[in-house]
């Protein structure tokens, strides 16, 4: 046997993404003009969305190259989200890649595919999907409140759909509505003059939602009519991944700052980070954190090579993420403790940020019972006390 | 950019071990022949040992092949004592390979080394460390309570060390004694008259230790006088790693046996692994223990790359995978309920070995620590929250 040893190899491509984009970051994404866009519930300007867009490549990173992207793997997108997360800035990404790409490359329809990508995935334009009821979660079952009634070669959708991401801006809207054969996707694109977009106000003011409704909007169908649940499962769990990688973001620069904080914040003549209360606070999220960044990156690499293991891998990033933002961003809270006004505020947006994810793109529950049917399932399957899964080893 | 990923795949001379390791466990580590071991206090006898160190090569995996070793990294122990860790099986596999030849590899003297090290690696002999006090912790500044004195070129050794793992058995007895210059590693070997080995009870049967008491014992200095408190540091930053592998295999088959229980117990005419509550103790049973694996394998490859991380790695991967076992060995007790004596012993057995490795090779406490020091002083060394470390990015 000669020295062989797991390969934990950071690609140096990935690590170059990451500090091209964390440069970005510090330029564009402060704490001020952060602030100024949730507060004023501004979209981005459209001049720093071509700079991510174009520039950067992010809305194309794992756009095949035939349509117009750079063809790389998942743990790529994973890492400018886990970047961008560190800041808050509110920007078409995620709903860009995660639902517009992420169901025109699910819904199994070259034509659309076609059509549609490319101009997303070069930043030209913005897109996003409505799939949700009126309580923000997806139901495979529950009816869509959308209908859609075909109209010669075309069809027209009325109806209402809730928390759609970006809901007031993007250029391309997906949709899920009902039809004679079940739910379907379709997308609305061009000048819209049926639809109304109506900003929601959220918890979180730096990831806008809007209510649209349709009046007689035509669309076109995307994939096949009745096929929607399992395109929004798949769409749902590559975002989950990517958003569970935008939670690890927010989560470090929490830890980060109170790492900070900690050590230079004097009481009683000693830095408070010196105290053993303080000090196993930030163990217990650095800990926290690092589990949940590497459940993101197996996960991410999952999606990459199409493993089976995707889904309960990506309920795992989720779950863990969540729970690690929702510490760190408490805890940074309490680290930070009489610090005063600017910084409970900076604080607080990433605390409101950590609650609004947690629902986002399957909740807690949704994602613990993922993880729980595969578990079970497949111990039943075999004497999981002899053999349990190879696949899920090593993260 | 071409499709890149970050490679997570898991070397297959590495399932092949693990495969190797299994069989072995299912022959020789039944339920019942880990009992009689245990209750009798008896050794391992010499040919499953002689199994376990010739034919599978265990012992000598990370020995380097010029000292009869097959040269492996570290994640190959790793899985070897993870596998093992699923059964509770007495053996001289870990006081071998992580005190006696972790020692040995450590200590920086080559002619010890090269006496003592292909005999341990061939399983010819069996080696231990005594080095903690009375209350079975290392503290660096404690002055040990065995003295050596030179004797003509070599050494006698007198006074008493406890906890010593294997203690009543080993060949090989390295042992950290008081010199003018400081504490320094001895090594006594052959017969050894003037030593009285009394094994101690211990909350965990499967695991020997014993007090071993010096008079007059012939020794050899093994590395630098004055230097154990170096070598024993270095030693328990990869015992803990191994330590930490078995209790993740331990942790995996205590869910195993709770998640087989739970899909096939019925109760109101349901399997109780349908209840909520049943279901939700399982996932998060295995949410920790994917953690702490995905954190050992990280560890044990900053081990066998000689990584700067290697220490917090290990001191990360101890807490979770102690945490883990904690958990799991406490909650599969619960999940079995009501099933009677024989389950509910077998279960008690596995929750005092989590206990009693809980405290092995370095207290939560003490990793803690380790963890706190590197989150705390790398940020005090640049702005962190720009710039964390990149090293711990990827698990």
């Amino acid at each position: 046997m000669t020295t062989t040893t797991a390969d934990y190899t950071w690609p140096s491509e990935l690590a170059e993404l990451r500090d091209v984009v964390a440069a970005f970051r510090e330029r564009h994404a402060g704490e001020a003009a952060v602030r100024t866009l949730a507060e004023t519930n501004t979209p981005l300007d459209s001049r720093t969305w071509q700079i991510m867009a174009e520039q950067l490549g992010l809305a194309g990173l794992t756009v095949p190259e035939e349509l117009g992207g750079a063809g790389a793997g998942y743990e790529f997108l994973a890492v400018a989200m886990e970047e961008l997360g560190k800041s808050l800035l509110p920007s078409p990404l995620l709903a860009t890649t995660a639902l517009a790409i992420g169901t025109l490359m699910q819904a199994g329809d070259a034509s659309a595919r076609e059509r549609l990508v490319p101009a997303l995935a070069a930043g030209q334009i913005t897109g996003t999907l409505g799939y949700t009821g009126a309580d923000g979660h997806w139901e495979p079952a529950r009816k869509p409140q959308v209908r859609a009634t075909r109209n010669g070669d075309g069809w027209r959708l009325d109806g209402t759909v809730h928390h759609v991401l970006d809901g007031a801006s993007a250029d391309l809207v997906l949709v899920v509505a009902d039809t004679d054969e079940g739910p379907s996707v379709f997308a609305a694109e061009g000048p819209l003059p049926g639809l109304v977009r109506s900003p929601m106000a959220t918890l979180d003011g730096t990831r806008s939602q809007a209510r649209l409704d349709f009046h007689d909007v035509p669309a076109t169908a995307v994939g096949v009519l009745g096929a929607a649940a399992p395109t929004v499962e798949a769409v749902l769990t590559r975002a989950a991944v990517l958003l569970a990688a935008e939670q690890v973001g927010g989560a470090q620069y929490c830890l980060d700052i109170a790492v900070t904080y900690a050590g230079t914040r004097t009481q009683f003549g000693r830095v408070i980070g010196s105290y053993q209360a303080i000090k196993h606070k930030c163990v217990d999220m650095y800990l926290e954190i690092e589990s949940a960044r590497a459940a993101v990156y197996y996960a991410a690499s999952c999606l990459t090579v199409n493993s089976a293991d995707a889904e309960p891998a990506a309920s795992i990033a989720k779950t863990l993420a969540s729970a690690a933002f929702d510490r760190a961003s408490a805890d940074s809270i309490q680290i930070h403790g009489g610090i005063g006004f600017t910084w409970e505020h900076s604080a607080h947006l990433y605390f409101r940020r950590a609650i609004s994810t947690r629902a986002l793109f399957g909740d807690p529950r949704r994602h613990h019972e993922v993880v729980a049917t595969s578990l079970l399932d497949r111990t039943t399957r075999s004497d999981a006390s002899t053999s349990p899964p190879e696949s899920r080893r090593v993260q």
